[in-house]
């Protein structure tokens, strides 16, 4: 199969300097960020508003992509599993999903919500998440 | 910033053959999928079983990275939005996030349930969707 080239949108900036101190998930005391966008995906973000829910997709540069089992949460009483079948960072392709609420926006820097990724970590893309009555974007 | 690579863990084979025939979203009738995956992941899959809910990660090769604003379905008697406010295939980087339910698991192909993406696109990744109440993978 034919390899990719991305070339990321933004970048995170947050409070998290590294994989310990990263929630596993974001009701686990994820901290808000912000997310800087490069002035070339500008018009992309032509009517994004405080209060909207979206997905933003990075690339988690800090995991190991040669991992393909793991315990889960490191505890090894417990039977490996496919890192498919996990939320484990450690994969192939480590691409992160991250839900979040957007809390401000400034011209290219976007405030969020509740992001568990580690400052510097690359943005690929953003996505709205709509609410089950709304299929009109 | 930096160009990323990535190389695919897999390819979707579906009856949906072009953009027209995909629905743009999986309760507006996408059908049942086949992911095909390559040999070199087999073990990332371990543990992976019918009834799964799971986030599979595709890379819409047939969309257009160089646009930024979009008319919401096409409609171009509302105004033009930035494609990161909506769920538009067209967007720079194109990554597809499907949740989909496991419908049967042989070896190295997998079939989901409602999966809304044309025959041949690049799987990029898979991650488990874990219930509220379970925290352990």
């Amino acid at each position: 199969m034919t390899s990719i080239t991305l070339d990321p949108v933004g970048v995170v900036r947050s409070p998290i300097t590294d994989r310990k101190g990263a929630p596993r998930q974001p009701d686990e005391g994820a901290p808000s960020a912000t997310i800087h966008f490069d002035p070339r995906v500008r018009q992309a973000l032509d009517g994004l508003r405080v209060g909207d829910r979206i997905v933003v997709l990075t690339w988690l540069d800090r995991a190991a992509r040669d991992v393909q089992r793991v315990h889960p949460r490191g505890r090894t009483d417990r039977p490996a599993l496919g890192v498919f079948c996990t939320r484990s960072p450690d994969r192939p392709n480590p691409i992160g999903v991250h839900e979040v609420e957007v809390t401000a926006v400034r011209d290219l820097e976007v405030d969020v919500r509740a992001l568990e990724a580690i400052d510097g970590t690359p943005v690929l893309d953003v996505k709205a998440v709509l609410p089950p009555d709304v299929r009109d974007r």
